[in-house]
């Protein structure tokens, strides 16, 4: 049912390879595409994005004894790949995993306006 | 001496209200403008940065046992403020705090030149 949702994201992302919505205990609900292409696979994204997942999630624990607001979002940009984590509700987020060529502040505004819509599915 | 970096970043920046070099260890070497702006204060800038001081920690750890390859930059963004933190050694990083209406592009950018440039006076 977020099939849809993922799909829009990495389709009008230029340079995507992978997307997912996933818990903040590193397991993926689901993910585009279904077969993970050749990048992500040598990569091993998904070990890097139950990772990140953790740090997410202490991000967001942090924020709340912070004055700086809610967390809406964390990328970590490595030399391989960019990777975008925006925060959908309390227990889930998206994640993207791009090529560091892509399209950052296209990722940026296509994760922003379909987290809520993902947020109504959940 | 790195006052002259951190002008170029805090000046370049659409939106910045304050820039650091500081060690993984939390601790900031110098920091721009020197008396904080009331907007940097309001949200105890400097807390929320020695925590994501902590973040960047752990995601460069992190990053060593994966397959995506250093990491260079990581970014929170928060309901108040955007963080933008650049990896310029092993042991400091750049740190600038922006308003969520910034040119972010913009402090990518300038903070990925800087960052050389402030490794070399290290």
């Amino acid at each position: 049912m977020f099939t849809e949702h993922l799909k829009a994201i990495v389709e009008g992302v230029e340079g995507a390879i992978a997307c997912s919505v996933m818990g903040f205990d590193g397991i993926s609900v689901e993910t585009l595409p279904k077969d993970m292409p050749e990048a992500a696979l040598e990569m091993d994204m998904q070990a890097a994005w139950v990772e990140f997942a953790n740090l997410m999630s202490q991000a967001k624990q942090t924020a709340e004894t912070l004055k700086t607001g809610k967390v809406a979002e964390l990328s970590i940009n490595s030399e391989k790949v960019i990777t975008l984590l925006r925060m959908v509700n309390q227990d889930y987020f998206l994640v993207l995993g791009m090529l560091p060529t892509g399209n950052y502040g296209k990722a940026r505004y296509v994760m922003r306006i379909t987290a809520p819509k993902v947020a109504k599915e959940l």
